[in-house]
């Protein structure tokens, strides 16, 4: 009876504009324009068939030489970092901003660097846990790197999988970019955390891990150190989020018995998209602290994962508001589902 | 010789962080990842054949009744504005922002309406000027009824072209979308004009256009009345901006001359990016001063054209910056040349 009214609760709205307490967006949940949940299923992605032979990622001799390489106990690649063949920033250049006309201009001066699982197919929904660890292990290390060095401020690490969320290469891999400009969409989210937690005096992660936990409604998983869940705003239907239960501010200080916990609820999260939504497109990145050496103690990392089930088309280009046809509640019950 | 110097001057940075001045994002220029434009041509866009007795558009006797119609002196139909059947705002419900624990919602309220031009294939780039010229009268006039429901704030006109930019009917269709809240990113743009105009007593577009015009390198196509340019901190290799010459705020206000002007301007536009990237995908979007009733006499109307060269990925999604793998000057060069 419970999910009775439940399900009636969640069908009677077509349109709710719900509000993002940290980056102050609106998004908007149009049910009326919604697929269930079981229709993502039915969408194909298109994969692309590249031979190990073929595949720069098999062969990582033709590559840049590696920056960071961990071989399990048998002698066998487990995951490699290496410089991009096509970097997005160049790590030479001047760092000062000059001036063209009225505008501003500087070179794209940082790091990109590719993070690669030794198996060609198999993704993180797939591997054994022990290598999702270490590629955490290497999240941690390569971070704490690039950190150091001087014009580093902000480091992003993210992961496309899948032509549809822009992956060229089609052999699983995370990417890290370690740039000297924090973009102003971002330092909207960090003021907004900041603003909350000064005028509150709590952080508004945890303010709304609280409620999720107690509501319940849009968790899918927990373990002991870290929450799984469909975020009350989400910017796309099935978006998914890892937050540590804890408010910890900065991802480079996770401790080995959370990396264990993160590896698990990172793996469960992957298995129940890849299985609940037939191996869909995706992308995950994290959010941390700047590198900047400010003190970013009122942020709370997390991970969020956007399955590719939509287009940014020109109303969200254009007005900035995204559109989810699938309530985060709809969608955490689905995905809760999924063993 | 002078194309000698400039060819030599665009090719040397592989990567260029350029600093947006109206929103103050910064995008990059990774011409280290480049296509030369004529790669772009390749691409082949995903076409979906839907016959005419199976497309809504062209039987719009199953659809909602027109808010508009526009007929040619033979009384066939030329544009018709119809309520959306699946729309991501509703008509009715509740203003009042309400708080569901530690969040904020409100209801989905709003307008969601489809621009269609009678033609099954030919897009903006192939219809007769006159009829463009129709499509603009059209968004005039359904904008100025709009912007006069008391709840509507922020008004978005925008056109989805092919599958891969979001299209869900192959028809040519723009669509209007009205709605109560004005997105803070939106919003940022609003205030970095604002901000310029009080700081410098001159509009941020004006002084832009004013070095485009003279330095000449991004300007595709000038008539009496608008620009046509790559902007210099484009979010997207290709990206193109139309700008009316003379400072004006709010695109409702464009008068009969300069509509005959601007449905040109547009045409030129599509038609240069249909011929010369292969009839490409793409998002048009306006981005005119907000119904709310304030004052944005700093404003400058313009209309945002996307050709989907690219996926926003792990990265823009995460760190918030755009990536373009084409110098906004070569992209210029390039469309210049397409007759």
């Amino acid at each position: 009876m419970g999910i009775e009214i439940k399900e009636k609760k969640l069908k009677k709205p077509t349109s709710e504009l719900r509000f993002d307490l940290v980056s102050k967006n609106w998004i908007v949940i149009a049910t009326g324009r919604a697929k269930r949940p079981e229709e993502f299923i039915k969408q194909e992605r298109i994969k692309v068939t590249v031979e190990k032979k073929d595949c720069p990622f098999c062969n990582l001799a033709t590559q840049e030489k590696p920056v960071l390489e961990y071989k399990n106990e048998a002698g066998q690649n487990e995951v490699t970092i290496i410089p991009n063949k096509y970097p997005a920033f160049a790590q030479t250049g001047l760092l000062n901003e000059r001036a063209e006309g009225p505008y501003s201009i500087m070179d794209g001066v940082g790091f990109h660097e590719v993070v690669v699982t030794s198996d060609h197919n198999k993704s993180l929904a797939e591997l054994p846990l022990s290598q999702v660890r270490r590629v955490i292990d290497a999240y941690q290390e390569r971070y704490l790197e690039l950190a150091n060095e001087k014009f580093v401020n902000y480091i992003s690490i993210f992961h496309n999988h899948g032509q549809e969320a822009g992956a060229s290469i089609a052999h699983p891999h995370s990417q890290i970019i370690a740039i000297p400009v924090i973009d102003p969409d971002l330092q909207g989210s960090l003021n907004g955390s900041r603003l909350f937690f000064e005028t509150r005096g709590e952080c508004v992660h945890c303010k709304m891990m609280e409620w999720d936990r107690e509501d319940k409604q849009r968790i899918i998983y927990e373990n002991k150190e870290f929450v799984v869940l469909c975020p009350f705003a989400s910017r796309a239907s099935f978006e998914v989020r890892i937050y540590p239960k804890e408010h910890h501010s900065y991802f480079e200080r996770i401790k080995d018995m959370e990396k264990d916990q993160l590896a698990d609820a990172l793996q469960v999260a992957m298995s129940k998209i890849f299985k609940g939504l037939n191996d869909p497109a995706y992308n995950f990145f994290l959010h941390t602290a700047p590198a900047d050496g400010k003190d970013y103690g009122h942020y709370h990392w997390h991970f969020e994962i956007l399955p590719k089930t939509s287009i940014l088309a020109g109303f969200e280009l254009g007005a900035g508001i995204e559109i989810s046809t699938v309530q985060p509640e709809a969608a955490a019950e689905y995905l809760r589902g999924i063993k």
